[in-house]
């Protein structure tokens, strides 16, 4: 059945239904509005869980089938281990072994270590994850292979759906560093420490049936009790859920190339100027090498100036935390621990907070913190002329991130994106994004190694930059430089009109279709 | 119109309908077993509030109105403050100026300081309060003055209604000793600071809409988030909210007579004979002078015998804070503060864990941790020669006292009540209790100046403790005793077939009902 497309308010074409379900085009950012109620699991009585408080069942599978396992069902996890979760694998494994089809694997967001779950979206236990697609997984989708329709959506969009019964979750498995036999569960301590659990948070509160998995049962209370026992019905001890130091891996280290560090200079140089960088103030620098070094110089700018932040929104890593721990920001507000000495310093400092997307970036709540925060600097796979991006795909068409916590994080005062002007003789400025997951009107700056642009609407930082000695351009400029530089044919677009997944606003519009490519 | 009474599974006639919604008979413990799914409130559009984040309006006028409010609604606060709360007499009077009629209030618990709202009721702003009903407020409705029915609820069964969507809230007011203009809250800091503000936890998830009220405004972000800016509509600032002196009002000092310090400390000599008072062990003392002088004297034992416990649960007191910071207990899990040495505890020490009657109480969730607690000791005002115990009305059928935690805490490993055996010529040991308020298969022993009676039901108990120098007899010998101190007449019921009130058991159903007194 040929899929009806629409043509949405940003002249992308999206379908109005997507594996049943009707879709909402995106209407133009803050312009949908919704209503109703939000979802809720169900009533539970106390007399039908063990008196002394003992949730723990001998096995996974076990858990499964008490959970009540059916064909078709949603299962959910949490990512907190990036690379590192060694759970999710085992957990289908049994699942196909239990014969059960059909499922569909509801990941906050999955990592080259999930890889070998494509057999399992190929021998029919799996029919869809809907979360991020990359590595491996992104491969397999993006050549068309999975049963059904991908959805991509930032972390407040996962939130966001889950919380408006867009999606229903049957059964969360929560990877617990520590738990107790009740079901409570922390990732600040234990020998798989990950940090923070917020993004299982939400799976804990609206799932029908939560599953906490842990290596390191502790005696009652486990505190503090990021995940509460009065969410969780079942807990499973197994030898190992995680690899901590696998935390750190691919878009969480900084990068190394010069060239790359001088974008990240760059961007901290622009804050400073445009006066941003001044007591009290907010920033947030995602994952991704350039972003994470952008922090390293701005804590330079600051020792340099004796400014001090009120809070830095993490991604904690060690470079945050050690801006914590010298006094020059108050407060870390941190969604997920990037690093061990994120762990560590979650565990030990009162002043770095563990916060969750319904905190952060919920956009069905009552008010959106993202916009609060002073500077933001991310990074993209593509920026168009008109400042509108792409996160998710790269210029081949193929699925490569997640969109995280991007799409959030473009509400801050100051959005900038940090990115090298060509990758893999690729142009990073392009006359049309493979795939818009970010609108034009909420990013700001770009900063590029052939100079920085910004956006004609932000006549306010173009008049507090207007004498400085930063290379400040008009990014059309900056295009031609760079495909002059390049000095190829721009490549025709490579994916044929088999959609192959959606991406959402943080609304829950769609916002853009994914298509195949030509593999 | 007269009500249709029925009698329940505990033998106490109780209306099938109350204010015109039809009730559940007590069933037995554990009996009744509801399903269906929780309530919910409705989702939000970040866009509908303020991008900066400013939430705060320019007085409790404008925050009743931008919040909707109507005749009939209901209007939620909490009692963090005990009797020193200064924002709800203000709230009426507000509401009052606004030509509102026929409230609900539903506080989590109401004190002395609230008389002024009888000339409410009897204005007609508010119809109903349905809360606790003591003081003056207890004596308007113990004499038939409210025009609607009451509803006496546990904190854990407060929390039930809300969530299965029994008791909707419409606008919920949270007193917040600090707040930052978003609506985050915390009861730790300020000049009003009063420690947790769990009770206030339910309101600000269900309710439609939420309003902070503080006398301490503090930049973005007000750290512990007790209470989510996420949940929160609209910030009203005052010159100040509440008197924390007041916290320790009525039932949160120890009492000073020598004959219940006697009565304490044989609780407290009881269950180490008992063999209770081990390492890794947990206690609750309930608010009340006995209950919390047994707190000093099972430090003591503790102390002399090198035992360390697990956990306390408060109500934390300066007592329960000693016991702390002396490392004799590893963590208080703490659902109200009842000093300012709790409130600084709170405030320091990570040890110190603020709750909600999610967490601890609500028996309608996934297990109950009350049942984790290896003893409590409360009190009560009068006990049947069955165990059953009444907390709510005294024997001449006045409504003197709200629920509390009493009810979820019957649930213990071992209950106590631990009460004098007679009080202003008054038998506390009788043939029936004026109102049942806890079954008597859950409590455990009575400690009594007469003597200490153990349940016939816990053989465990009566063997650990049958060669011990306490003087543990059988209940209906301390009741013939007492009665032959006494030497006066058994009084006669004193109360009409007026129903002036119902108390509902720990699921929501209704295990006795109140009428009116003789005024």
């Amino acid at each position: 059945m040929k899929t009806q497309m629409i043509m949405n308010a940003a002249g992308r074409m999206v379908p109005k239904k997507i594996n049943g379900i009707p879709q909402t085009p995106f209407m133009g950012v803050g312009k949908y509005r919704t209503s109703g109620l939000k979802t809720s699991p169900p009533i539970r009585n106390c007399s039908e869980y063990p008196e002394d408080g003992n949730k723990v069942v001998s096995s996974l599978k076990e858990a499964l089938v008490m959970a009540g396992i059916r064909d078709g069902m949603t299962i959910s996890s949490h990512h907190h281990f990036r690379n590192g979760d060694l759970v999710m694998n085992q957990v289908f494994d049994r699942l196909h072994e239990l014969g059960i089809k059909n499922l569909r694997w509801f990941p906050s967001a999955a990592f080259p270590c999930h890889s070998p779950i494509i057999k399992h979206l190929e021998n029919g236990t799996i029919d869809l994850v809907e979360g991020s697609l990359n590595g491996d997984l992104g491969r397999f989708v993006s050549t068309g292979k999975m049963k059904k329709i991908g959805v991509l959506r930032s972390h407040g969009g996962r939130w966001q759906a889950v919380q408006d019964g867009e999606v229903h979750i049957d059964i969360a498995i929560v990877a617990a560093p520590s738990a107790d036999a009740f079901g409570n569960a922390t990732g600040e301590h234990g020998p798989s420490a990950c940090g923070s659990l917020g993004f299982a948070l939400v799976d804990s509160i609206y799932a029908t049936q939560v599953i906490v998995v842990t290596d390191n049962l502790v005696p009652f209370p486990c505190i503090p009790w990021q995940i509460q026992g009065q969410n969780v019905d079942h807990v499973v001890v197994m030898d190992k859920i995680g690899i901590p130091e696998e935390i750190v891996s691919g878009t969480t280290s900084i990068t190394l190339s010069k060239e790359r560090l001088e974008i990240a200079e760059m961007a901290a140089k622009f804050v400073k100027v445009a006066g941003i960088i001044k007591d009290g103030f907010s920033f947030q620098a995602g994952a991704g090498g350039i972003p994470l070094a952008f922090s390293k110089y701005v804590r330079e700018i600051m020792k340099n100036t004796g400014v001090k932040a009120k809070f830095i929104r993490g991604g904690s890593t060690k470079q945050l935390v050690k801006m914590l721990e010298e006094g020059i920001t108050e407060y870390i507000l941190d969604g997920q621990t990037f690093d061990l000495e994120g762990v560590r310093s979650l565990r030990e400092n009162p002043g770095h907070i563990s916060t969750s997307p319904f905190t952060s970036y919920n956009w069905h709540g009552k008010g959106n913190i993202a916009s609060l925060v002073d500077v933001v600097v991310l990074g993209a796979t593509e920026v168009d002329v008109n400042f509108n991006a792409n996160v998710v795909t790269h210029s081949d068409g193929l699925l490569l991130h997640g969109i995280g916590g991007w799409q959030n994080c473009l509400f801050s005062k100051c959005t900038i994106l940090a990115i090298p002007s060509i990758r893999k003789q690729n142009p990073i400025i392009v006359d049309e994004l493979t795939t818009l997951v970010g609108p034009g009107e909420l990013i700001d700056v770009i900063v590029t190694d052939q100079g920085i642009a910004i956006n004609p609407l932000r006549k306010d930082l173009l008049a507090a930059t207007e004498n400085c000695d930063l290379p400040i351009r008009k990014i059309k400029e900056i295009k031609q430089d760079v495909d002059t530089i390049i000095n190829l044919p721009v490549k025709k677009s490579v994916h044929s009109n088999e959609l192959v997944s959606i991406v959402k606003w943080v609304d829950g519009t769609v916002i853009d279709s994914i298509f195949s490519i030509l593999s």
